[in-house]
This record gives C-alpha cells, sequence and structure tokens, in this order.
C-alpha cells in the first residue's frame, strides 16, 4: 500500500515505482491519494502522518497487520521531539514495536536496526530504493536532529542508538505499570463512564492525575495537559456541582451529582428547530443537536392517527409547564420532572418532546402523557440516543 | 562547605578563595579534602562524585540542609547521559529538586535557572567566581555534552531547557507514582525484610520488576540489572528452594523456604577461627566473619566460673554431634536442631558455639546445654547479632 501525499514534484513516479515493486513481487497493490492541506510549516509533518494514517486505516480489519519501516535512528528522533515538547513519560516512551491500529495492529520489526544498518543490507542485496528530498531539509525539526544533533552522539558513543532503544523500552514497560495501577484505581471510581469525585479525592495526588489520564484514553479523548487536570481536580473538590465546566479539545469535564462527567461537543449542542416526523418512513429521526430519535412497535405509548402530525420540539419552545405523566399521580410541573429523571443539565435542554399535532404526548423516552398510554405494550416504543 | 579533591593545581587556591569568600559574608566555613584515587579515565567523575558526597555527608545532620548549585544546564547533561547507560525511568528521572540526603536533606534551589541566567546574573551584579578549567575539557561526557550537543538544540529551540525540565519533572512524577504501586506491592509480600514467592508470581511480570526494584532500593542494594532480575524471578519460580544463588554487587539473592533473601557479603563471610572471649572486658564480642555476640545479665546462661576458659567456635571445628538442649527432652543431633531453628542454611556455619573450656554451652543465643542452664533469669543472656 502506498499513500501519495501529492507534496512533492515527484509523487507521482514514486507511486508508480511502488506499484511496479509490488507487481514484480506478484504482491496485490493499492494506493491513496491523501490532501495535505498546509498550514503552518511546522505542522506539515503532522497533518501529513495524521491523513496518512486515516488512509492506511481504512484498509484495516481484525485479521490486518501493518508493517512500517520505523528504524532505530526514527525511534531516536520521535524521542527527542517528544522531550523537545516537554512531553511526560506517555510521550518519551516513542514508539512501540506492536500496538492496536484501526481495527487490526500496527508492527514495526525494523525498530531495533539503525539506519545504516538497513542501508548497508540494501546496497548489500542490491535493491533499490527512493530517498525522499525533503528529508535533506533542515527545515523540518526531524530532518534537524537526524543530520546535526544525532551524528555528534553515535560518533562519540556508537552504541548511542541501542542505548536509547533500551531507554524506550524500559519506559514503555513504566507506562504499561501505570497503566494497571490507573486501570485498577478506575474500577473502584467509575459509574457508567463518568467518575465518582469522593473516590478519586481519596487517591494521592499524583494518583488522581494518572487515573483521569487514564478516563481521557479510555474515551479516545486527548491528554489533558498539567493545567486541564489541575483544573479538573479543584472541580472534583468543589464543595456542591458547580455550573463551571473545563473545557478541552474534544467538549467538556462537568460535574453532576458528585460525578465527573466528560461530555462531546455534540452533547452539548442545542437546537431551536422544531422537526416533523413521518414516523412511516423514517424509523430513526436524526435531530439537529446531534441526538437521535428512533422508534418501534411494543411499546406504552399509543401510536399517532393517520390524521395527527408527528413532530418533535425542545424545551425552549414549550409554553405548558406542567405535565401529567404516565404511572404518576395528577399533574406535575416539567422542570420537576426533569429533575426527578437525574438526567445531567446539559441534556435537559437537549431532550425531544414529541407532539401529535398540537399535544405534548411524551418527553423522550422518559415520560409519555397519561391520555396517550396505552396497556400491554400494544403501543410502540420510543427510544433516544443523546449522541450518535 | 567546600570539597578540596586534590585534583587540579589550584586546587589549594579554590579552597583559600572559598574560605575568604565566608569570611567576608561572617560565615562559618568548613573544608574537606577528599582522595579520589584515579582509576579509568571516564570513572573520574563518579568517583569524585561518590567521595564528594561523602565528605558532604558527614556534616549533616536531621536539621541539615544541604544546598547545590545545579542548574537546568546540569539536569539536561544528567538526563542525556542516563540516555547514554540506557537507563530506564528512575535515571531518566534525572535530579529532583529535594530530596533525602544523609541525615537531612538535599536542595537544589537552582534548578529551574539556565547557566546564561546565572552567568548573567553573576555579571550583573560584579560577583567573582572561579572556572574550573577541566569543564573545558572534551574528555569529559558531560563536557561534551555541554560544548557539543546543547548549544545546537538550544540555538534551534530557545525554550530547550525549559521543556527537558518540564519533561523530567513529569517524569519524577511517574517515579514516584511506580513507587506507590510498589510500596503497596511490598506491603502484601514482605515477611521480614524478605519476600514470599508464591505472593511475587502472582503479580504481573512488569509488576514483579517494579516490586523487587522496590527491594532493592529499600535494602540500600544498587538497582540490579534486567538480567539479574530475571535470574531472581526465575529463582522464585522453582519447585524447591534451590542452592542457586543470584550474584549481585552486594552480596547475592538467596531462597529460603519460600522466602527470597539478600544477603549481604558479609553474611556469607564464614570463619575458621577459634577466638577467646573475655567476658569482664569485651561486653560485645566482634566475630571475624562480620558478626557479634553480646552478653549481659540476667538470662538462663550460668555464667562461667573464675578458672573457666570462654571460647568461640565455629561448626568446622566442631567433634560433637550431639547436644543436650535446655527444655528438650534428651540427647538430639545439632544438625537437627539447627535445621529447627528455621534459620537460613548460609547462616548456620557462621553460628557462634560458647565453649566452656572444653565443654560446648550455648549454640549462638538460640540452645543453651542443659547443665548450664539456671533458673530465673539468673543467668547471663547471649545476643547474636548475624550482621552488624
Amino acid at each position: 500500500m502506498h499513500v501519495n501525499h501529492g507534496l512533492q514534484e515527484q509523487a507521482n513516479s514514486w507511486q508508480l515505482s511502488c506499484q511496479q515493486q509490488a507487481e514484480a513481487l506478484g504482491l496485490p497493490f493499492v494506493a491513496e491519494m491523501v490532501d495535505v492541506e498546509v498550514k503552518a510549516r511546522s505542522s506539515l509533518e503532522a497533518v501529513a502522518r495524521e491523513k496518512r494514517y486515516q488512509a492506511l486505516a481504512k484498509h484495516m480489519d481484525a485479521h490486518s497487520c501493518l508493517l512500517t519501516g520505523h528504524h532505530a535512528d526514527d525511534q531516536f528522533e520521535t524521542f527527542m521531539l517528544a522531550l523537545k515538547r516537554g512531553s511526560g513519560l506517555q510521550g518519551l516512551a516513542a514508539m512501540p514495536q506492536i500496538r492496536n491500529f484501526a481495527a487490526g495492529c500496527l508492527l514495526r520489526p525494523l525498530l531495533l536496526v539503525t539506519r545504516a544498518e538497513l542501508e548497508g543490507y540494501a546496497r548489500q542485496q542490491q535493491l533499490s530504493w527512493i530517498e525522499d528530498p525533503s528529508n535533506q531539509s533542515l527545515e523540518f525539526d526531524r530532518n534537524f536532529l537526524r543530520h546535526k544533533v544525532l551524528p555528534e552522539l553515535t560518533q562519540r558513543w556508537p552504541q548511542w542508538l541501542a542505548s536509547t532503544q533500551r531507554s524506550v523500552q524500559l519506559l514503555q514497560e513504566s507506562v504499561d505499570l501505570l497503566e494497571e495501577l490507573a486501570e485498577s484505581d478506575y474500577q473502584k471510581l467509575e459509574r457508567e463512564q463518568t467518575l465518582c469525585c469522593e473516590s478519586l479525592l481519596l487517591l494521592s495526588p499524583k494518583r488522581q492525575r494518572n487515573v483521569l489520564r487514564y478516563w481521557f484514553k479510555r474515551m479516545n479523548w486527548a491528554y489533558p495537559s498539567q493545567a486541564q487536570l489541575a483544573q479538573i481536580i479543584t472541580q472534583a473538590s468543589a464543595q456542591q456541582d458547580a455550573k463551571v465546566a473545563v473545557t478541552l479539545s474534544e467538549g467538556e469535564c462537568r460535574r453532576f451529582q458528585a460525578c465527573l462527567y466528560l461530555v462531546r461537543e455534540v452533547e452539548l449542542l442545542e437546537s431551536n428547530l422544531v422537526t416533523n416526523w413521518e414516523l412511516a418512513s423514517t424509523p430513526i429521526l436524526t435531530l439537529d443537536n446531534g441526538s437521535q430519535l428512533a422508534w418501534q412497535n411494543g411499546g406504552k405509548l399509543l401510536p399517532p392517527s393517520s390524521s395527527q402530525q408527528v413532530s418533535v420540539k425542545f424545551r425552549t419552545h414549550l409554553e405548558q409547564k406542567e405535565f401529567k405523566a404516565f404511572g404518576r399521580l395528577g399533574s406535575r410541573s416539567i422542570k420537576k420532572l426533569l429533575q426527578e429523571c437525574k438526567l445531567p443539565p446539559w441534556q435537559r435542554n437537549r431532550l425531544p418532546f414529541v407532539f401529535y399535532d398540537e399535544v405534548l404526548v411524551a418527553i423522550a423516552d422518559i415520560y409519555i402523557q397519561q391520555d396517550y398510554a396505552c396497556p400491554n405494550n400494544k403501543g410502540i416504543a420510543l427510544n433516544w440516543l443523546p449522541t450518535c
């Protein structure tokens, strides 16, 4: 598989060359073209890498194993770039020899071999290969390390790359150990993917940060900064659920009923649109706040008559204050009902209210209007997915 | 306090200069001369450092706080030297800002300040200082990093030292966390400073290595290598107590009754000497196997008469095979008695056997001969210290 970044004039000839090599070896060949939008010069490598891995991921299934050619010199460069960013253990542990990737796994079989050894082997075996001229450009941080720093070090200490590799492997072992510790702490704190503040605060501050980082990783969120971690711990230590949220790249960290929530941006979106819902043709309705409302047979809500128009509105549209909920005596205030259902406050304005013509018949999948309740599950059932 | 290493011609004039500065400030001044025996050129720095800290340690008490002038450039060099050795997390975590030292503590208040900042301040304040000419010699690894590697990096990335410092601090946090994990595992495995093999093997391999390293640290032994750790785990996994010992710099790791022991070299020393013991003048007798035997009034052993010569022999000198131990019925084999007392086998040949003239009256502080037992603690008590 070849990823064509289209960044160099020769990009297409490289792809052709790869294709020819594959054909000569009788191997299937796939090329993916990616569009690397050049923003700041310094992030070109990062953008290209991200796009490259996205393109590769598309071709992975559970049986796939992607092999990349990263070698010991690359490992050293990755390590030093992490140091340049002031990274902690996780970053300095650089590249593992094996890791999960997309649906399959990623292996780096050449990681212990130096670039010089690889080049020596290639010459000896009379292999042909392509040099990317951008490897020479000192504008790229990685190339600066390759051409200016590494030669100094290996000239003085020929074993330099082997030592770096050993250090990195030991750091990887420490990463795994800290993950074991985090995992066991997480088991004690976790309540349906939220963290119990009280139990969190029983841990030492370092362990608090460790388990928070683990939580982020598990939720597939980018690691928070030290400052963000400190804010989250302050939030957890507050006397009451404050409305303060910690802003993060994927959304916000919020607190509700003494638990911490990671709330994706989409879960915070509110909508003001009124949406008509043709039940017959639309079993799953996607709302413009990113949530979905589905219906199926076999529930407690009386279906609409053929003349009734079904529509979905939000709390902001609501004029009525009271609601006669099925299973409750008499009429109650909607505000109270919403508080009772233990829904985090940021979800209350995102709840779909279902109307038959002008009558509010259901609040999401939580409450049904008494007059529209249908015994013995002979009606329809609603199901609300806050995020999808 | 000035440590005079006597390595440079100007060494004495440096000491004088420090003394004068102290006098000018009205501060007490102490100088310590150390003898740095130059072995291989490369270890001169290491030997000098060790001697220097030994000399400093002598002046520390529980209220002492040693301040050293290590700065951010030193920190980077220390980090890179650890990388050169292929060190793991502990080594790469380099120098902490504060740590225990001898009876007191060691602080490094300038660790976040770069050398250039310090020099700028010193010039601005018109301070006088001394440059050690050996700082220029590229023969020393540290100087090579200082003069050849660091300038390249800081020229390209002016924030380089601040980033390194942040990375190192994050690694220190990880060190502390892994120590928390090790500490909690150690509590579960430890039996009087030995480790229970069965419980050790219940941990994941990484946690086994982590708790073993912690045990070494707690015992004040140098960290074992990866290969030594693997040997120790093999030893712990064996079906039976094998006689195989893992050799380490301070002694050996041995296994006895399904526990691992760290046995110092001195605890393995055996002696063949017969030692006469003048009880009156020698309350504590130091034996040439490094152990000590003490006596005091108030025990179960009948004191010798004035005409009896007390002597200490070892098992190798013993002709008799049987012993009538106080509290036991009849005579038993000494071999059996020693097995019964659960003493690890390497200590059995180090046990002092106490004779009054030609009669064996006591085996260390464990057994007393029946005829020499004295009721009501009116006799003397022996106390054997296997190591001192």
